[in-house]
């Protein structure tokens, strides 16, 4: 079992909020409602996905590990959830609410007062079965930096016929969509 | 030929050493100095080559093409022009030196007081033959979007282990590297 730094872990979750705050906030449209494609999702997007991430998954399932272990299995989460939490909602607004639901649950994370031992903690996973609280710990980062690894993926695409040829050396147009 | 819009692509380029910024400043070195192997650049080095790029390609090549249209090709770009760039260097110390280099590259770009038919205007790559100032302004941007979905791929990679049976559900962590 790969050892876990809670801290580590907490500093990267910290800064997702200021990272898109800095990257998309009043960032022109073609950037930030730009998707790739029916169906896709723009950054705009990915943002309320996040914010129901905060809302239904990470925190939810720490807390259902510690209070019933392997017992309970998790909520699936409902990757259309975001729908409802975008509606009537513009960029900015969005940015803030991520901001502050993020910041409450590293709050509330933090008020466990977590122990090394208790990363050992086991939860149930509906597909996966037996998981630990160390791996839900780490994927809630690893998510984190997946929609940062999409939503440049997305931007670049509203460039891919601008850059005519140099679209053979950029990596990012490249990438096939694994991530979104 | 795609219609490309100065602002917009300027409002990009002025994002990322925000956004490098926030995201990688007194992050943990887990997430800054690790890289996906030997060989292979860590989000230190991406913020090096981005250094170079600005000291050395981007500007430098506008320049070209307004003073010598397609007669005289673009010097071609080291891509290990980083570790000059980077030697001896903090992550603060080199946040600090893109910023500072990209603003002073985007002043130069205003500067010039591009009209839209400038952005017609003709140089000459060495690979692809005549590409157009708006080509490479649109690349320019779009290098700042594969370089920022490298360095989240780089960093998820760190949490590789860590994730467990997630990493099937992350696409970041099915990314084959074509952006690097």
């Amino acid at each position: 079992m790969p050892e876990l730094s809670l801290p580590d872990t907490i500093a990267m979750l910290r800064r997702t909020p200021v990272t898109l705050n800095a990257l998309l906030r009043d960032l022109p449209d073609t950037w930030t409602l730009g998707n790739e494609g029916a169906g896709t999702w723009s950054a705009f997007d990915v943002v309320g996905h996040l914010i129901h991430g905060e809302r239904t998954n990470w925190m939810p399932r720490v807390k259902l590990i510690l209070e019933f272990g392997d017992a309970r299995p998790f909520e699936s989460f409902d990757r259309s959830g975001h729908e409802q939490a975008i509606a009537g909602k513009s960029l900015p607004e969005l940015l803030d609410v991520f901001a502050r639901a993020r910041m409450d649950n590293l709050d509330a994370l933090s008020a466990l007062n977590l122990h090394p031992a208790d990363l050992n903690r086991r939860g149930r996973h509906s597909v996966f079965g037996v998981v630990t609280l160390s791996q839900l710990l780490a994927t809630w980062a690893a998510h984190d930096l997946t929609h940062l690894h999409q939503i440049s993926r997305v931007m670049a695409n509203q460039y891919r016929a601008a850059v005519g040829p140099w679209s053979a050396y950029l990596g990012v147009l490249q990438c096939d969509g694994h991530s979104s």
